[in-house]
């Protein structure tokens, strides 16, 4: 049994290599800090890319949605006047309008979530951080402002200072999560190339589950997001300059140096292994830009063994 | 100034015909008795009917939802483990979507309707009979069912004992009616071919309503639904059956007696005209099934004409 921590596209990629081979054994607690309501609707952005993802059915065009999509309900909204900035489109529209129903009927969004990834077939358990409202707020220049306006409205242009996550210190670990974490089954722990910042540290704030994993005596293995001085996907490259970081797979190291045993770096970035090691951690060198499905795959089964040396159940990398 | 009062349909098309020759000097007060919440969203079903016939965009091959319709939110909810019975086209969809987020925000459905209209180019005022909920209940031998349950998933099988409008009692005319009710300009108040028992009735319950139409001098003047003995669409002549009323115009006429001062019939009942004139109201007979733009411009100018000559202000019928 294998937990995966995710964010959005690059997260849900590596989840979809890992769910590959492990299946039913795998489960991928997924961050909801950047959830909001948009329309009435609750929205989901990286559980729902997880989701779509897993169930073979993502728009790779525009990394974001359902593939074949189609618009007639956005234009409808704009000709009646309505806000056309967060595009919704009509098949991605079921998840959100059956997710809120039943949200409104007092339904627990890991349930929900469940039940969706049941109808779309998907065996691996996708797990939202948690129940309750986590929100990603991003300090600026300009003041707080809510993920999506800062990611979708303002296209991340505005300098960012930090990030709060509103509601965590309330927020409860659902059991789901305390199980598959804490199960006497758990082999390892795999952080996906999601963005540190705003896609994994909300999850790691969710109150005891940082505690959780470092209590557990299983590798935890990340992947690093960046390629080079660039981020493979969004902005995380961009947020590292601005908060003052090297932007380079040993600050993403750095970042994770309490939490993890090992992480996984990109050919490119070979040279930087004897600094990462520095830090105190295991280093692979792999190709790690995930261009298909067979690049995904082979992703995932490096994770497994790299965790397997680190536990020493495996052949020494 | 004319007021309308319509239901699905049939009163679309007459409230077209007329909004062609008045424009703005047209309101229609529309049933809300069909109003139902289905997947979170509110759906208006006449309202949106009379919305979309005015503007033009009408889907005339079903005779509800907008034309040019796609399905992808239906099969992806469908996909997703959801209901499929009510059937919610992408376009339609923004309507519901737009409409249930501003009344959760506490918006009047007046105002919202208002400038759903303004967006689509109607010069004619579409009015909801209440800003407060009605519900038809239809009493039929297996109980009593909520509207859309006996119309959509049971398709109006089940014989009809009764109707009960939920709440009628409770609700408030709004302003908008009483003032276009209530107008001095007020020149007569025309009753569209809709359903007289689930249609017409709702908006004649609501509280006041009934005796604001019979305290104006103004003529009224009612199209009946049934041309011989059959409607020409929708379940008014099968619930006329399971009444135990004669299907005819002659029973339209019964229904309305004590409100109206005339009745615009098919030239097929030409003969009822004695005995609906006995009633104590005045009869016009012509052709009043509505194939096409023009059929509903010209009944829309008989109407205008025999309320003219009833109040004496037009050459003899």
């Amino acid at each position: 049994m294998i937990v995966a921590l995710a964010g959005g596209v690059g997260g849900a990629k590596l989840a979809d290599g890992l769910a590959y081979r492990l299946g039913h054994d795998l489960s991928i607690i997924v961050n909801t800090g950047d959830d909001f309501e948009h329309l009435g609707l609750h929205i989901s952005p990286d559980l729902d890319t997880v989701m779509y993802t897993l169930a073979g059915i993502a728009n790779s065009a525009t990394g974001w949605g359902v593939a074949d999509e189609s618009w007639s309900f956005l234009k409808q909204v704009v000709h009646l006047g309505g806000p056309g900035w967060f595009r919704l489109g009509d098949r991605d529209l079921a998840t959100h309008v059956l997710r809120t129903e039943r949200l409104r009927r007092g339904e627990r969004l890991t349930s929900i979530t469940d039940d969706f990834c049941r109808q779309l077939g998907i065996a691996a358990q996708i797990l939202p951080m948690s129940d309750e409202p986590i929100r990603t707020i991003v300090e600026t220049a300009e003041g707080p402002l809510p993920f999506q306006e800062y990611f979708v409205a303002r296209r991340c242009a505005v300098p960012v200072w930090g990030f709060r996550f509103e509601g965590s210190a309330q927020a409860q670990m659902t059991s789901e999560v305390r199980e598959r974490l804490g199960g006497a089954d758990l082999e390892a722990i795999i952080i996906c190339p999601s963005n540190p910042y705003i896609s994994v540290d909300p999850i790691l704030r969710v109150p005891d589950l940082r505690q959780l994993i470092e209590a557990r005596p299983v590798p935890v293995v990340a992947v690093s997001p960046i390629i080079g001085n660039a981020a493979v996907k969004g902005p995380a490259a961009k947020m590292m300059r601005e908060l003052g970081f090297e932007v380079s797979s040993r600050s993403v190291a750095a970042h994770y140096r309490d939490l993890v045993d090992g992480i996984v770096i990109d050919v490119t970035d070979a040279a930087l292994k004897p600094a990462i090691e520095a830090l105190g951690m295991k280093v692979c060198v792999v190709p790690t830009l995930m261009r298909s499905a067979d690049d995904r795959r082979a992703l995932g089964d490096v994770c497994i063994e790299f965790a397997n040396v680190i536990a020493g159940t495996g052949p020494p990398a």
